[in-house]
């Protein structure tokens, strides 16, 4: 693979660029190109300039408001509200999180129910930034329909992310985001084209039957959510956080309002936010760091994240796609 | 196996009378009967009757104070804190979670941190009673180590069940409670006695291998957490917001402070109510009706906890193993 090395500050303003040419305004801009340069530095490629065509089509579209401000309201001393009016994640996140941030430190808990904002990012981004704050973090959103409910053979979940942030003192948080389907539809793709068996329980075939085949997973079949039934019940539990219990969208109802551009679809985001400073009356970075060193003493175990921000420690360029690079340009 | 025919009315009664012959005051021995005698009507035989000896082992010993009440505070509006005192778990929540469900009515959400508590019960009984209000609840507990972290081949995290549930206004809640282990060690136990292979990534041999012989896994290997590391994301998960949160022990340190009599240990849960009310905006039971209905449209899908409330609608007799009734009897 042909690839161009870029700085940092080349990729933020590749991409910054980018949205000012396609109807952003330029503190999306910026908010959204920090995002995607930093999705790159921490090796999380999928999330960096590889998703920027797609913005480009939803803002184009018209669907993306790339002016446009979230509407943030304080429902209770606890509950944050934040309409976002079309705007993509990342802006009603920049928006929203302090205020999350500001509550959950005032009364030890707090949610922050997003509606109507593009999300097509990592979560890692949210809930990091929460637990940088000394704070425990949680968040999940929905998609449109890709993975099939434990006992079905059609999609009616998305792939449905849960992300999970734990604050240390004088450390970077420990934190993952994951799908709660089985594994992505593109990495199916690559093992079919690579020729490799897949796991079984990672999809089923057209015909709804389970096989460790990528190709019939890929062409005609469905994805599973990880883990069979109790995956599957996590992935439900994301479709009633992100959809009813913040007043939005579950997958199917995302996929039946979507102009199917290729843009991020308009959905729903919960996230939560606790102070063990207020709940747990112990040293409770002291107790986890005593659990996290027990961990990592056991043999492979890895800390999740680590691998993330021991990237971020190089500020160096990056090598990245030639062609992905040229695409990008040629959208401004 | 031998039966004997019990009503409901007959297994609360046996219940209690151990209860009271060993240590609990009527208040305690009634609410945890009451426990007992829902499971068994549910037919969650693993946590009826059958926990009874344990319970009693507890008792006798001492670590598990039959006549006490635990201490509540609340740390702010959103946040209740129950210490345990070394009473049972049912005890703990008969007190706490009205003082859960009435801060999460006002402020829209709210975290019950429970401390020195000794749980051996299944966790639908709180999460349900949480929904039964109209709120969502999230419920989650550790125990002692019992599963290998993704990557190592030693047990870190206990089995580590999390519940959930959703309310429903004219109908029972949607509710499941799973361990985040892949398998029961009883049900891997089961397996080898009855020769059965069971799924990759159930569990490890004595070497550290994966295995799909249970007597492996049973005799000197280990359990892994289910569907391999996003599941050993889970089950940290739990390790941390039921121990280092709420200010209770780690499973490795629960079992390092237990005196292995086989009662119940004491350690954290942690229990999250939020009110759909104060964030959706919207009709959300309605919504989540229609959601539902999809979900079950689907083919051989099952919405979690509907077979245990079908079990509820008989209100006959129920058929308790004769050596666990005379065991039983025994006690007093």
């Amino acid at each position: 693979m042909a690839t161009v090395s870029l700085t940092l500050d080349e990729i933020f303003d590749l991409a910054k660029n980018t949205l000012l040419a396609n109807g952003c305004d330029d503190e999306t801009a910026s908010i959204l190109s920090d995002l995607i340069m930093k999705a790159e530095r921490d090796g999380s490629l999928s999330h960096g300039l590889f998703r920027l065509p797609a913005y480009v089509t939803g803002l184009k579209g018209g669907k993306i408001n790339g002016k446009g401000r979230p509407e943030i309201s304080k429902l209770t001393p606890s509950v944050i509200k934040a309409d976002g009016k079309n705007c993509l994640a990342p802006m009603v996140l920049n928006k929203a999180i302090p205020e999350l941030v500001k509550a959950a430190k005032d009364n030890g808990v707090a949610v922050l129910a997003i509606t109507n904002s593009h999300h097509m990012a990592a979560m890692w981004p949210e809930t990091e930034a929460i637990a940088e704050q000394g704070l425990v973090a949680f968040a999940c959103t929905s998609y449109k329909p890709a993975v099939a409910p434990a006992g079905a053979i059609k999609p009616l979940f998305g792939t449905n992310p849960i992300s999970f942030a734990w604050p240390r003192k004088n450390n970077t948080p420990v934190v993952y985001d994951m799908a709660t389907a089985s594994m992505a539809m593109g990495e199916v793709q690559v093992a079919k084209r690579e020729g490799h068996k897949v796991p079984l329980g990672t999809g089923l075939n057209k015909d709804g039957k389970e096989t460790t085949e990528p190709g019939e997973i890929a062409d005609g079949g469905v994805l599973l959510p990880f883990g069979g039934y109790k995956g599957s019940g996590i992935a439900m539990m994301v479709e009633l956080l992100a959809g009813a219990l913040v007043g939005d969208n579950f997958s199917f109802e995302t996929a039946q309002k979507d102009n199917n551009d290729g843009g991020p679809p308009s959905g729903g985001e919960f996230i939560l936010a606790i102070s063990p400073d207020k709940l747990s009356n112990t040293d409770w970075d002291k107790h986890s760091s005593v659990f996290f060193e027990k961990m990592k003493s056991m043999g492979d175990v890895r800390l999740p994240g680590e691998r993330r921000h021991k990237n971020r420690l190089d500020t160096g360029p990056r090598n990245i796609n030639e062609e992905l690079v040229n695409k990008i340009k040629s959208l401004s």
